[in-house]
């Protein structure tokens, strides 16, 4: 079965003149490999990486989250369809570390978004699975790199809202679009705080027929809430707006926004800053987590950890103790 | 010198008994063995720990933050008083990964905190030094745990305000207080939107005079922004209070509302869960420094990722790509 798979694979070239050339088909091919956990198709994955690397950049990344229900999908087909036909090339991503992706899953993502996907200057991606929340992320940041090296110049990452992975895409986007509910209860949002943090624009979604009103109360709440924080590096105070996009009102505001921001980005330097300081970032999110696989990874290791957590709980040893007892058996046993 | 040093240790025994009779000048030479980076002073600190581990957890913690300007001093000279005079036995220690420590500095800080520091039911000591967060935090929450077993039932523990190591105050206490000005201007106050999440309580400080007004229209504003946030695991909603920490207003309703949050904690079984996973977290934490310490610790590390940065900042090599060959290297070298 392996080698049967390993025949279906092009040569690194034909993937780089592909991706460049925007042929989707072999777009759709490349992040294949790239995120393949054969160990074959990882030095594939690493040479088209390092030859379509300087002509990744060219986009403006977009990440939206919010929760399940808050109509995430019906938002990006709306509003990617508005960026289409305002002439944008537009690809879709999205982290989730807790989907163990099917091909029934992969054409669930396509219905829930059916006319964007249609589209020729639409181009969408599920999630990547894996095992640990950085893997699932690296490779949605290296496939983010393709689209934009096949001309995508609007890249959405969408995530699933309820966990860390919040900060993986705020962590390689340029702007934060987080969707809201009017009316819901609190915890119903069960948006974190540290989420309001990272946004740089907030969505009442689903304003439209008896929610208007309900949904110009929530614009006013949160709007205060944001204010009483302070400015952003970036220089641009967070935002606030409305819109049904089932009724596609208030979704061009959005791209409007967006637009702004990246003018006054643009000006004040804080994009390339930021985009920089992502790249850096990203190299040492990769090493951390390069590090831990080694440790965890090791069953010895995971067997005492138990023991180590059993003893903590019964006061027979210091949380600092047992942490250094293990990393010295550790630096032996390398 | 070293040598000179060592003669001035005692036996682990000596140290542990006069911990755990609750001998100020003992306690204070047994953290110093705690905060020493001697190899020597390691292992005396290990046994330390290890026999006054049972004796330790018998407190309430409370974390306590807030800019530089905030008047966290006057607050816990003013909120330890009251807590000695209601029959509390009271710690307080800081962390500071800025701080380099000197002799002038433990002056200063017990000249802050005059009368407490003259009340024999007030024991003060001022940050560990350090070179990382980590390390600090670690000395800090050993500091703890010998100062409980030496019979004090309140931790006061203070951070700077400024930077990440309210994340690890917050990680090692069971109540967080934030103090926060009226009619600051938001970038005055310099507070994350992070740590506001971290709060169970907000102190407007500094409410006399000609700012009673302004303080209670930023009590308003600020349980607004709180209750726009999903309840805590701990079932306890944020509070905010007014003090004045110079006249003594206040300060009362603070120590009041911490013992019904302590009450509300031990009945719903949130404060025996919340210190179960602080301990695991504890160690898991340290283990991950200990594992970036020794990776970034060696020189020749040190070299390469400097080129790297160079390499990826000019698109010569992807992030990912980058982590992954220095970790290869390093396990090749270990």
């Amino acid at each position: 079965m392996g080698n049967f798979k390993l025949k279906n694979r092009l040569t690194p070239e034909a993937y780089i003149e592909g991706v460049l050339a925007g042929d989707r088909v072999i777009l759709s091919r490349a992040i294949t490999i790239i995120e393949s956990n054969l160990e074959s198709d990882k030095s594939i994955a690493r040479a088209i990486i390092q030859a379509i690397l300087p002509k990744s950049g060219n986009s403006i990344r977009i990440g939206i989250t919010g929760v399940p229900g808050v109509g995430k999908s019906t938002f990006i087909e709306t509003f990617g369809k508005h960026l289409v036909a305002e002439g944008n090339k537009v690809a879709i991503l999205s982290i989730d570390p807790s989907s163990q992706r099917s091909r029934g899953s992969i054409l669930g993502d396509k219905t829930r978004m059916e006319e964007l996907a249609n589209l020729k200057e639409a181009y969408i991606r599920p999630s990547a699975s894996g095992a640990t929340l950085g893997g699932v992320a690296n490779k949605t940041g290296e496939t983010m790199l393709l689209c934009e090296a096949a001309g995508y110049n609007v890249i959405l990452i969408e995530t699933v809202g309820v966990g860390q992975s919040e900060t993986a895409v705020h962590g390689m986007t340029d702007f934060f679009l987080l969707l809201m509910l009017a009316g819901a209860g609190d915890e119903l949002q069960g948006i974190k705080k540290g989420i309001m943090e990272m946004a740089d624009m907030v969505v009442i979604n689903k304003a439209d027929g008896d929610n208007v009103a309900l949904s110009k109360i929530a614009k006013r709440q949160y709007q205060n809430a944001l204010h009483i924080f302070p400015m952003p590096n970036s220089g641009w105070s967070p935002i606030v707006s409305t819109a049904s996009s089932i009724k596609n009102i208030g979704i061009n505001t959005v791209w409007e926004r967006i637009q702004e921001f990246k003018k006054l980005v643009d000006t004040n330097g804080y994009f390339v800053k930021n985009r920089k300081e992502q790249q850096i970032q990203w190299m040492y999110t990769t090493i951390n987590e390069e590090l831990k696989q080694l440790f965890y990874g090791s069953d010895k290791i995971a067997n005492q950890i138990k023991e180590l957590e059993t003893a903590i709980l019964n006061s027979k040893i210091s949380p600092v103790n047992a942490a250094q007892r293990i990393v010295e058996e550790y630096k032996k046993g390398f």
